[in-house]
């Protein structure tokens, strides 16, 4: 995208003047629309030139084997990877004989706009057909945060200058043909999701049709049905057939210049592990029947009022960089699509907008993901967690097969079993345990959700903490030890003592006593016993975090600062990502970090570190992280601000804002960023605006970078709503609703109300040199001068 | 075998006097014949039944995918696996109209025996058909170690009771059917290997004939060929045909009671990356001419004068433990079927006497087979460290492939290129190239092979050392560390400072350095600077070995005793191996031992250790220590024998040296461990002889254990024979040639003559309390009482 001339600057909308075929593939990414639950990249409407077709349901995915060249004890044998299920986003149309393809005939005019409020895609096409017929082709696509089934589509075609006998195909179309190399580099995957679904039924009736599928490996079902409503002349027909792995409604009508044809389509997706053909085909066609219910303008209405709700809660209000604040919203806008109705199911790191990292969920969903949904739409942060929650079984029978106590969760899954094949920066990332427990400790704080606390908190914060019990021991100085785990930063692995780990087990640990104090009854009925919360206490107590003395700074794990440091004058430009063009065992051997391991412990616990400790620790960690993972910027951006470099934390700002509308890493054609776009929200509320959660009051130390003129946020904090508007002279606190709100304005305690805003000024600190990252590496300059 | 109840204790033989079906595949390993060049397992003459039919040639070998759940930069693309070439040793008989088979009729007699001064496996038979015909049939193979392509069978068939009507086919057959399970339980390596031969000519005459093959994937060329001598009645009539993957020579008779068919087959092997067909199908057939010539009792007498010649300089004689003494010399003879004639090929990890481990070569030919061919037959020696500097530039382009200089070997392969698809234990464990140098050095100091030290040594040294220099960096301390490699231990992984590695690199520097300066010409040639052996010297005196004060031992690396010791009481006997039942991650981080890594290094550089720390080191990682590697008992032998458990120290050597006679460790079916068994001349020599090469001067510390009477060793020296005879009183040493060698025994100094022998009293020592190991993993109690 960065090289895209025809993206346009605006506040609402990602609006593309001109379509690039170069950068179809992106711009599917981009044009992506979701609801968490149903996923359609944005694909044109009559199919190709297409850079990847994709239609993604959360939680549907095959199986295919995970191979090694050697086996060992433990490595899972299958892996699990989303796949493009029935598109049903498919409208083609002839004019004349002319099939509609924008490759061939005259494009007078591409035109494609995001609205972020609206919710739609809206499409407006002029193009001449190879036999010299202009047409209007406009379309409206969305998919309903309302009603979670549904995709929607308005289709509209005119002939400008003459009359045009016109065929309109709608159609669902199941194992559409995918170009290989995007799909899968690796043969035994491509193989598995090359037409992975096997019909089981397929009907249509006058202006409907449902197609029902079953996957061949993992033997998920699925439906998908469309309805339509068709208007158009007097000569208007339509007529419906289906096969195995195709439904059409096919529309024909001959049209004047002034007259049109429209036709409104609806698609339900429904599946399922273990529904039956007919209780799936029923689904979908009572989803269809409320949409239709609801009608078009009914559906696109409560659309816009769901993201009128959203925005009023989680908007990112940015003067001064235009740019930022369009990439602000579409982060925010895309963050909410991967997990508004996921209800139960995990959070890709694409979402549903691309098929990279095999659609699976790590931890960056609970990293990064969870702290925006949590202060803005706590609800989806739930959800998210309750999923975790069910595949608690899979998570306790890994542990048992590693040998472990408690839950292990896998580092990567689609279903919940490990679909991890290399263990160093797969099994061995046990933090993705602690990451869950942090998420479900912040969100019971921040909401005081005591339902959740109880039926969800405790058997999540319990078993984790058990697998902490069990890879933990004691040394003789009578240290809690955690050897030969991976942290964060994956070009680290099998490390002593990782600071990030131990800090988090550490959390785990009180967080698990704690919330068996509050809930013993559940406690009890888990074997909880006071010894073995005395147990998890003694060992948070006794958690051992290395340091470094001579350097007078933390080591991201023990030894780590003994090591060589990377040769970064030897290593050009191309030599990034390192990990294509170096070996496992000498990146891991010397001092050089991926993404912040060390700094991201910082963020997250600011209280384990001295002001003094962070600014040296900051500023050693930024001379040898080189950011070969999107999860950097926004890291780097909240403690760069935390220790006094606005300047750069600015420049992180907006690296981690534009990530995926700039296309910073290059593979957006795979999907959007969702932990990424996340970050964005991070960097701001958590970067320039300061805060820190307490539980019982939330602290702020906002701060305005050059370059901006003013930024506001909104925070929902146990059912209030905190609106902080930032200047560079002052900071404005005032509450949405009636009530109370206890926080901390650079120190000194504030009671925020909805009576009247808090005004306070904002300290002026001197800028201190900024350190040095390796070369090349930096964050873009976005800040003036 | 060790449930094998027809094995006889016989000092020179091994004899088996009834066939066990079941045993079948361990016999067949036990019973294969080697020169080094040509390894044929103990299949039965008739082909079936079979454990795994075998026929190898050193290097031959086919090419197979080495696939990755997840991909990374520098691993292995293609993997190389020993294929079972063209057989030649079947002949099969018909008597009647009843094939000769040992499951049908009635098997009167069985009875095999390898003679190990003869060099030869003998069979006697006596078989009833099913339609009541007794005959003896009886054969003698060899594989030649005076002509190294050549392979002797002599096979006799004789009625017992009544006329019969016989027929032989004595065949060639490629690609022979192999049982899948055997050969490889990856679907992907069975695939390879499954007929991995295509035809390109196949010719037959009179009594002889030819088979050539290439294989598919490594392009490999191959010549089996085969010549006949038939003697029988005048009725005896032959007929030779071919196919493309088989040669056939088919004797028919008519035999009374008394009259005997015997057949004398030659077959002979060669192959090549380069030759052609009509060029490797003259070599095969001059091969045999050259066998014909000396004749079937010639090439036995040449074959019994080798042995001779070979047992007279490296016979380890045992009295009081006749198994011992069994086991002992089947080791030596296995040892030297695996190294003879390799002639600049590897030694594979399981020789020529199965497909084990796919065939490949390992550290362990250095580390343990080296030191036995340096001091018994050096030439054997010389030609496998010269096949290392023939793959020298696979080594360097490997080094240059992971960014470092030098040369960085193979941790496993057949052609020279790196196959090891798991790169912790793979890549990783860089020391087998300073166990290579190390080879180097003992051997130029063994023999004063000046040319070999120009030759060879200088390359090889000067390119292992460049790696360590590579590989390693200077702390803010000014120690040398080398971080994130994996030692001996398998059960460790990627640890900073293995004291094992750093001891044998700090070898690698100096032995770099004296090299060059021995030969300063050859030295500037590969660019060497007075700066680089400076670096060299300096890094060697600098290097990092650490110690654990506060427990009195070292360390097996950096950190290694903070970590937990493993759970031994809570593992079942059936979890072992380990590597089975447990995660890599689990096992790593803990503190427990495959195999000797620390005590390895001790018996290596005992000068790096002070008696008191050995003593406390060897205590300490017995504990911990499961043995679950063959190449474990040895070194526990030499280094108990060091400190004095001398009851504990039998105890191990006992078990290095039945480790495969007695299959100890489930596996011989698959072949062979050829250094487990010089591990056993290095239990008895280096252990219980207490010999240190130091140069110009070899020191002995012998002491005799309970359960033995006597035992004696020679040893080669510089071009002089050692003979050491050792009683529970006193040593005695004589030389076996002309001269005079210096010694020292218990620290005084003697000059050995062949003038007298010199008879030194043994000092006895009081036993200390042996140290215990985790529960069921102590050797088997050899010694009395």
């Amino acid at each position: 995208m960065i090289e895209h001339p025809w993206i346009s600057v605006e506040p609402w909308a990602i609006h593309e003047t001109a379509l690039s075929l170069e950068h179809l593939a992106q711009t599917e990414s981009v044009f992506a629309l979701s609801n968490g639950h149903i996923g359609v990249r944005g694909n044109l409407d009559e199919g190709e030139p297409h850079g990847l077709p994709g239609t993604y349901l959360n939680g549907m995915y095959e199986l295919h084997p995970l191979p090694y060249a050697e086996a060992s004890y433990g490595a899972p044998e299958s892996g699990q990877t989303i796949i493009n299920v029935t598109d049903g986003k498919i409208l083609r149309l002839l004019v004349g004989d002319e099939p509609f393809d924008v490759r061939y005939g005259e494009l007078r005019a591409h035109d494609r706009l995001l609205d972020l409020r609206a919710g739609t895609l809206r499409r407006t096409v002029e193009w001449v057909s190879p036999a010299h017929r202009a047409m209007r082709v406009t379309s409206t696509r969305f998919v309903s945060f309302t009603h979670r089934a549904i995709v929607g589509i308005a289709y509209e075609v005119e002939p400008l200058d003459g009359p045009a006998d016109i065929v309109v195909q709608s159609e669902l179309v199941a194992n559409e043909p995918l170009p290989l190399p995007l799909i899968s580099k690796d043969p035994r995957v491509a193989a598995a999701i090359d037409s992975p679904l096997e019909s089981e039924e397929h009907l249509c009736s006058e202006l409907a049709a449902v197609l029902v599928h079953k996957t061949r490996g993992s033997g998920l079902r699925m439906a998908a049905a469309m309805n339509h409503l068709a208007s158009g002349t007097p000569r208007m027909h339509t007529a419906s057939e289906t096969s195995a792995d195709s439904a059409r409604l096919v529309v024909t009508d001959v049209l004047q210049p002034g007259q049109q044809l429209r036709l409104v389509k609806f698609v339900a997706y429904g599946w399922s592990e273990s529904r039956t053909v007919p209780a799936l085909r029923d689904q979908v066609a009572a989803a269809l029947a409320a949409a239709r219910q609801t009608g078009w303008d009914g559906l696109l209405a409560e659309q816009r009022s769901y993201l009128d709700d959203f925005w009023a809660r989680a908007d990112i209000e940015i003067e001064g960089d235009a740019e930022l604040q369009q990439a602000m919203r579409f982060a925010l806008f895309q963050v909410l699509s991967a997990c508004a109705r996921a209800e139960g199911r995990g959070i890709p790191a694409k979402g549903l907008t691309g098929s990279g990292y095999d659609g699976h969920s790590f931890w960056d969903s609970e990293t990064f993901v969870m702290p925006v949904l949590t202060y803005t739409i706590p609800s989806a942060a739930a959800d998210a967690l309750r999923w975790r929650h069910s595949i608690l079984p899979d998570a306790s029978a890994r542990a048992q097969a590693l040998g472990h106590r408690g839950a292990a969760f896998p580092w990567r899954t689609i279903h919940g079993e490990e679909c991890s094949g290399y263990w160093p920066a797969g099994t061995a990332a046990f933090h993705v345990n602690a990451d869950i427990a942090a998420a479900v400790i912040q969100y019971v704080r921040a909401t005081g959700d005591d339902r959740f606390d109880r039926d969800v908190g405790v058997d999540l914060l319990v078993q984790t903490a058990r697998l902490w019990g069990s890879l933990g021991h004691y040394d003789l100085q009578g240290h809690f030890r955690i050897d030969g785990v991976t942290g964060p930063d994956e070009y680290s692995a099998l490390a002593d003592n990782n600071v990030y780990t131990n800090l988090m087990a550490r959390r785990n640990f009180v967080g698990a006593a704690a919330v068996c104090e509050r809930h013993q009854d559940k406690a009890r009925e888990l074997g909880v016993t006071p010894d073995e919360m005395a147990s998890w206490r003694a060992a948070a107590d006794r958690m051992l975090i290395p340091y470094d003395e001579r350097l007078g700074i933390h080591p991201q794990a023990e030894r780590f600062t003994d090591h060589e440091i990377w040769d970064f004058a030897a290593t050009r430009p191309d030599q990034y990502p390192l990990l294509l063009h170096f070996p496992y065992f000498d990146i891991y051997r010397k001092q050089v970090v991926k993404q912040p391991d060390l700094v991201l412990a910082m963020a997250r616990f600011p209280e384990a570190f001295t002001p003094e400790q962070r600014t040296r620790n900051f500023d050693y960690y930024e001379r040898i992280t080189v950011r070969d993972s999107s999860l950097s910027a926004c890291t780097q951006a909240v403690l760069a601000a935390e220790v006094g470099h606005l300047r750069l934390a600015f420049d992180y700002t907006a690296e981690a804002t534009l990530m995926d509308l700039q296309d910073l890493e290059h593979n957006v054609r795979d999907g959007l960023h969702i932990a990424s776009l996340s970050g964005a929200w991070i960097a701001f509320v958590f970067g320039l605006g300061g805060m820190k959660d307490h539980g019982d009051c939330l602290e702020f130390s906002p701060k305005l970078p050059d370059g901006l003129t003013r930024f506001s946020f909104s925070i929902t904090h146990r059912q209030q709503c905190l609106h902080v508007n930032v200047t560079g002279q002052t900071a404005t606190y005032v509450l949405w609703n009636p009530g109370t709100l206890r926080i901390t304005h650079y120190g000194e305690s504030l009671f925020v109300t909805d009576a009247a805003a808090i005004v306070r000024p904002i300290p002026q600190v001197s800028p201190r040199e900024p350190p040095t990252q390796p070369p090349g590496r930096g964050p873009r300059r976005r800040s003036p001068g």
